[in-house]
């Protein structure tokens, strides 16, 4: 795909089929400039399979508004659409229409909320709700799943790394084994979410972190085919950079030849005045390896030399590294708590996957149409009632307990200010046996989880940089139920409609079946 | 990410920081333009968790190719790596460096070969081979994976979704779920490997396919929230496409209303002159729902409309299907062979993330280098044999038995030519004590897999389009033995070394671990 292809793939095009045909039918019953809100949420935690989330990270915004802001129909996008035809060989779509994309077919029109990035989310909350002229707001669909569903999965993911991690340093190395150019996406949402650098230079240069790395294999490999050897290789790294010395061990024999090698060239750099970095370990029994290393090191007076670890780490590999190193250290005279202290984790493959999830089912819900100046809620009646999205026009809030732990998301009408009643009887989003009353003596604050992002077009917030993204994640982690934060069968937190809401919910699944009933006749 | 910075980011710096450091030392010690040998070939067949591939379809050059000839070192990349600094705060790269990168700092002096996109690959089979000057093909490596191992992993996915499905069309509906951009090559790498349409409007307008969709959901709750119905939102849809009228009947009741309310639509279009396309059905138990609407469409005597199934499908997930629809058709006096051949398979999420295993681990090894215009093996010597790359320059041959069938890909020294030996020992990549001899007569023929692509970065090769590696993706599998085929427990294809080569292998290997013992003085 050359420069033009590409523009022409990532732009206003990088959509599906169906929203044009659907913008085009809206366009012929004049319907495509009708007011409508649609809803972006996900229904459930990532599930890796042996373990699953209980918390997500929220991502991609920015990047999405970025998209938005480029996207437009222009003289190509609309050659092309000229070319599309149906079966007959009949034209897809009429000049007229071309004509209205031309000159409204962007995001001008478009007014949205969004819970910010970084922050901690959860299921069937909005994150993104959108308003616009129907056939817009529709075209939005696709391009907005695609840059939120990945970017809230890998955030999620380095959250769960970062925390199985004890707040070691986590370095993102996954760009070979990414999704093609999904590999800047994902290296974006694993600094939100938990990756302290990436070995991404490009990605690092754009977001302004210094990349990171070590050196590869092949530098080695090439002193010995060369006639050198290891210690040579190594000689010349820290020759080239003595201030940042640090040695992938690996190449020939870990504890045989690489330690001891990176120890030789440590000392002669130690000798020099400098204090070299560390080591890597890149495959075998890392746990086992790192402890050996760590002994050998702190023998030779290396006690603060990092040792980072890589080869297919996730949050299950890191958490049994840790539990080895604790059972094992002792046995080697090694301290189990200085040794994890200076671990460092590249996280390549398993992160920018997000390895036993690879893709999270946000979706994109209608759930209200304006007509007269009066909103009507929308439905998709499905086969499970947990897959109905919630109705209407909403706010949502959080909900501190007096230990300051975050205890409910709950959703409410437009009108209704859960801070204004005497108590809250919040309602389980599906099952109307489960609910619970809440005094207010109970909770000691409520926030708004959604802030203003465009008006009409216009962007109306202040995109926080990563650095703050990752504050608000932090804070809101700290303020999770720590049973909610388990590795492990977390706990469910609760996600809540009120009784108003709920209704609404019922009346119109009720209504819309009866609707049915009566239009079909067989 | 605006325009700009996403030219960064996927520019020359689309790679790891340790590519550049390590760039820089062979520059500081004048092995930058030694001339070197770099392999790209894959360990392992994706491991889906509870079924495996057999072979993989190669994928991603083109795009590759696309990226090397507009990657640069321009002033942008170069201010960049001139502000990178290390621990003391000195600077990184060198003026000197920087210079040599801004002017040989680009693919001008590499020589590639490859196999084919389109064809069936195997494991451990170099699949590109890179020569160039050191520092280049060494900045090449990151980049050179990001963009064949996800269209490897792509295309294969794809080839085993069209092989379970007996031929029938596979439409592409990922681009909501994929990894951000990457929705695009592996939108193209489905195509390749199976996919014959996508539901991306840009891919497809790059490639020149039609794109493909039905309708959305929102259409339908529209037309209801707005006091209309099923039926009237697919009236409006055969009324504005009713030459391609594929309507989707799961918004409310899939059989209670989406199958009446689309036959009821039908038979309107007929009475106009018009034939109906089909529906489609994107929840529910499909095997069921696909059974019970065509025994309601034949009843009103549409037996020819198609049944696009989605929802999660993969290549489990329809042979379920089928084998349900073969187990259940009869009971509903629906003919299961007339049925299947009227389906069509909508497949997002699961191919575009290659669900079960998201990442090739394809890798890029040094294989040799040149000294005195004398090549140099070159290998690292890992925990486990079947890790060791297999070093030098090597030929790949794939050998036919007299059926016809590819029997073994043949890995062999530069100057062996297996066509001309009378018989051959092929030799197992690991095990010394496997091997086989081929006398010349069972073999039918003998194809040579590498052809030259670039020859000092210029192209020498004619780009096959998407139409023409289908073609020989057809060809490779119909050429398969039924057992590599197959999805659960495929037989495992012969990848063999030659007498020559094995024994090469074994001797770096000795030699390097001797070097290895002489250099290491605990």
């Amino acid at each position: 795909m050359n420069a033009s292809e590409q523009r022409l793939a990532e732009g206003m095009l990088y959509t599906d089929q169906y929203q044009l045909t659907m913008a085009n039918l809206y366009f012929r019953y004049g319907m495509h400039e009708k007011y409508a809100q649609f809803d972006h949420f996900f229904r459930d935690y990532p599930d890796y399979g042996t373990h699953r989330a209980g918390f997500c990270i929220n991502a991609g915004l920015e990047w999405l508004l970025d998209w938005m802001d480029q996207a437009r129909f222009t003289q190509e996008e609309l050659d092309y659409l000229r070319t599309q035809v149906g079966q007959s060989g009949k034209r897809l779509f009429d000049e007229d229409f071309l004509d209205w994309l031309r000159n409204y077919g962007n995001f001008a029109g478009i007014t949205m909320r969004a819970i910010p990035e970084g922050r901690v989310v959860h299921p069937n909350v909005p994150l993104t709700v959108v308003q616009g002229p129907l056939a817009m707001a529709q075209i939005l669909e696709t391009s907005l799943l695609n840059h939120l569903n990945y970017q809230i999965l890998i955030a999620t993911k380095a959250a769960r790394i970062k925390e199985i991690g004890r707040g070691q340093v986590i370095l993102e190395f996954g760009l070979r084994r990414a999704h093609d150019k999904g590999a800047n996406a994902g290296a974006r949402a694993a600094l939100i979410g938990g990756a302290d650098f990436t070995s991404n230079v490009g990605l690092s240069a754009v977001l302004g972190y210094a990349p990171k790395g070590t050196h590869a294999h092949s530098m080695v490999q090439l002193f010995i085919a060369l006639g050198m050897s290891e210690v040579d290789a190594f000689r010349a790294y820290a020759d080239v950079y003595p201030d940042d010395c640090l040695l992938l061990v690996d190449t020939v024999n870990t504890l045989e030849s690489g330690v001891p090698n990176a120890i030789k060239v440590f000392e002669e750099l130690r000798s020099k005045g400098y204090k070299p970095v560390g080591i890597r370990l890149d495959s075998g029994d890392l746990a086992y390896l790192s402890i050996q290393a760590a002994r050998m090191l702190n023998q030779a007076g290396f006690e603060d030399t990092s040792i980072v670890l890589s080869n297919n780490l996730d949050e299950m590999v890191i958490w049994q590294i840790l539990t080895q190193i604790v059972d094992e250290s002792p046995r080697y005279q090694v301290d189990p708590d200085d040794l994890i202290k200076r671990l460092v984790y590249g996280v390549g493959t398993r992160l920018i996957t997000s390895w036993g999830e690879p893709a999270l089912g946000g979706v994109y819900k209608l759930v209200a149409v304006c007509e007269n100046d009066k909103w009507l809620p929308a439905i998709k009646i499905s086969e499970s009632l947990s897959k109905t999205p919630n109705p209407g026009h909403k706010h949502v809030w959080r909900l501190y307990d007096q230990r300051g732990k975050a205890t409910a998301d709950l959703l409410t009408l437009d009108d209704e200010v859960p801070g204004k009643m005497e108590s809250m009887t919040i309602h389980h989003p599906t099952n109307h046996s489960k609910y619970r009353t809440l005094r207010h003596t109970e909770i000691s604050s409520i926030e708004p989880l959604l802030v203003d992002i465009l008006q009409d077009g216009k962007l109306v917030y202040d995109l926080p940089d990563i650095n703050s993204m990752r504050d608000q994640r932090n804070k809101d982690i700290e303020r999770l139920d720590p049973g909610v934060r388990r590795m492990m069968n977390p706990h469910i937190y609760h996600v809540s409609l009120t009784k108003r809401l709920w209704d609404l919910k019922q009346n119109l699944i009720e209504s819309t079946t009866n609707t049915v009933s009566n239009n079909v006749r067989i």
